[in-house]
């Protein structure tokens, strides 16, 4: 048969094999667990919604990569960007039914038609959390305590959440006569730690409606670095003539507040006048996080606080703040700080089998020691207990339970360590309670 | 503004709002644990593949009722169907990599342009496990094994799982005559229940190869029923006259064998000879899992051994086992036997809060009793303490905690169990074991 198709996969499309999906998919659980504790609920939506849907009212369709398409029904559809569109959407179809506020998390996976050559994957999976419906001030304050407890529950130690409000620049902008180039202010000031201050202050004079003044202004604020009370001291100093931008500052000093009084350690979170986060959808609280030993690889869980989240497709009015964890850049940073087990195998224990003969005991064993709460694979066959091992040792099992002939006759089993290589005879009895010290002690 | 677009889904397609995602999410999460308590590990594959790996040599696309398309870049891709051709495709592409046996479960959303008429979705998410790579019984019996802890772990107490074995019936047919009609022979006997035996008669004495012996064999087999040893004592007899057949018989019971040494009650597990589960596919031990309850809705959990999984893709020849859960079916089941609580709320308390000046506390307090791992919702922001539980009710919260200022200045919170309406006063330091108490005694 020489017709056989080559079994490959799209470009920027990925396969998962288990040593990279188990911790994926404990990431994906432990940031579910986290979700859920504070309170937000999970949803779902379809992959693929009408195109008119995803695009919403003058979308740039370039813009979007989309992967669009006619149905077999003439329906023009396209698979989601993102899971803040169709968050949108749901909220504005269903707000009757689900009452304000509303938390929700979705994970799932968003499709873009990427230049993969930037390194960027055409399928990722997003993990997003939002509460809809309040402006109150303690919905961002909780933002950056989810943020907080997701990390340290992934097992990060050394981490920082750096926050900024919008409102403060834009206030400033406006006192300065720069709020027309707000987007060029930005893209003028992202570009600091490449070309250096002077080229940047030359940029910002050459804006309409930039002075000397103004530009200054700019620079110093976007400067501003230290403690968080601080930074926000000299903030207030610089932006003293604008109200708006003195609010914002104040919604800053309620998030650094409120994160102490629910017991954030200082060191977890900084004030940083630098972050801005788009521009058009962002209008007061903004969060990023790093990571302190990788600042490089940039923000592993960014969001901030937007004034209205579906005007186009409802004239009720729904600000929402809420964050996205990213988490291809986070399995990374995990696997480069060694934080991944890198094993194939999803139960701690193996156990073998001897010949058919036998087959029933080891089953017996591997029955007994899962009703104990292990979890236990049991090798399926007989084959020499050399393979056996091998393919215990290639997977990951920290423990092998080996149930022969001699063991079946006395009532015990043999009980290797993988680690150690070490082996003792054990009575059936005890095996489940000496296992679970031996992976106890791996781990 | 009159040029909004009118939020909508496409026919076939859902939302899943928290109240039906909550109980999916802790299905899903169930039968992954239960997966990886045998040792199955997780992997993924893309959504989208090249249509020519999804339809196979000779594949019939509208069997398929693919999402097909041209993608930006002029491929011809569309959406899988399943999570068994992504498997085999996978399987081929890392087999060296894997290693064999391989365990492994996926679960994931698939696309079918389904009739919508017939209570099909036209997004649904798959739930498989598959052991590749072995013909082992062994792997057989463990498919059965994790069906049975699987609908243990859900809850279910009265579940049989429906046992049969292609081999059987395959050698019966050859041994009368009928090998040659083995589809037209099924066709015929699925239609038992509804049309009765004498039409079935009628219809396979109408077949290639039938004679009277012959009709009234297979008649008679798949009429068997009783206990799982008389039935197979009596099916050993039925085809006495095939090696083949025996063969099966040898393989159901060393399965009964199996199960019943690893602990399963004979009540859980019946042989039944009218099982036979897409013909092409299945060659040896098949599965369907039925609710003693709601015999009606049909098998909730499906499967069986297949020769070769992927011979499209690879010369490599790679038999397997495995079973899929019907997760849309089994959550119907569950909401009609109410094993659903239908509640919005994802934790289980709700900290209201007084006014602006005491919200710190209100902060404080949800803090202290997250950080004694219990769920907390925070009411973002003040508002009549009314309103705010009116909206624990509606969320379905089991337990409000209020922070007021008489509460802050004597160091106490006001716990009130929402499904008696009684309330309590009780000190700071002790109210997370107060709330656990009331979340168990309500659950």
């Amino acid at each position: 048969m020489t017709d056989r198709i080559k079994p490959r996969t799209l470009k920027g499309f990925r396969d998962f094999a288990p040593e990279k999906m188990l911790p994926r998919e404990q990431v994906i659980e432990t940031a579910k667990a986290v979700y859920r504790s504070f309170g937000f609920s999970p949803i779902d939506t379809p992959a693929l919604e009408y195109t008119e849907i995803l695009l919403g009212k003058g979308g740039d369709e370039s813009d979007k990569q989309l992967y669009r398409f006619e149905d077999a029904g003439g329906r023009d559809v396209a698979l989601r960007f993102d899971l803040t569109v169709p968050l949108a959407r749901f909220v504005a179809q269903h707000v009757g039914q689900l009452g304000m506020p509303f938390k929700r998390y979705h994970v799932g996976p968003v499709w873009r038609g990427e230049n993969t050559q930037r390194g960027r994957y055409r399928e990722f999976v997003q993990c997003d959390f939002d509460t809809i419906g309040t402006t109150s001030i303690l919905s961002d304050i909780e933002t950056a305590l989810v943020i907080h407890d997701l990390f340290k529950a992934l097992g990060f130690e050394a981490f920082t959440i750096r926050i900024n409000n919008r409102r403060v620049l834009s206030g400033l902008l406006d006192s300065v006569g720069l709020a027309g180039s707000a987007a060029a202010v930005l893209r003028a000031v992202d570009k600091l730690p490449k070309v250096g201050e002077a080229a940047v202050r030359e940029e910002l004079a050459s804006l309409e409606g930039a002075d000397a003044n103004g530009v200054e202004a700019v620079l110093s604020f976007i400067g501003l670095e230290g403690p968080g009370d601080e930074v926000l001291a000299a903030m207030a100093e610089t932006v003293a003539g604008s109200d708006e931008a003195l609010a914002g500052v104040a919604e800053l000093a309620a998030v650094l507040d409120g994160v102490q009084r629910a017991g954030v350690s200082w060191d977890r979170i900084a004030v940083d006048p630098s972050i801005a986060r788009g521009l058009d959808y962002y209008t007061g609280t903004v969060f990023e996080t790093f990571l302190d030993e990788l600042p490089d690889i940039g923000s592993c869980c960014s969001g901030g606080r937007y004034d209205d989240l579906a005007s186009v497709y409802t004239k009720q009015r729904l600000p929402g703040v809420g964050a996205s964890l990213g988490l291809d850049r986070l399995l990374a940073a995990m696997e480069e700080l060694d934080m991944l087990e890198g094993r194939a195998a999803s139960a701690p224990i193996l156990v073998t089998v001897f010949d058919h003969e036998h087959s029933g005991d080891a089953l017996e064993v591997a029955a007994e020691l899962r009703s104990s709460g292990l979890g236990v694979e049991l090798y399926p066959g007989p084959r020499k207990l050399g393979a056996q091992l091998k393919y215990a040792d290639r997977k990951g099992h920290a423990v092998v339970v080996i149930v022969g002939p001699d063991e079946v006759a006395d009532s015990v089993v043999q009980i290797k360590q993988m680690a150690t290589g070490q082996s003792e005879s054990i009575p059936r009895g005890d095996a489940a309670a000496r296992c679970r010290a031996l992976i106890e002690t791996e781990s």
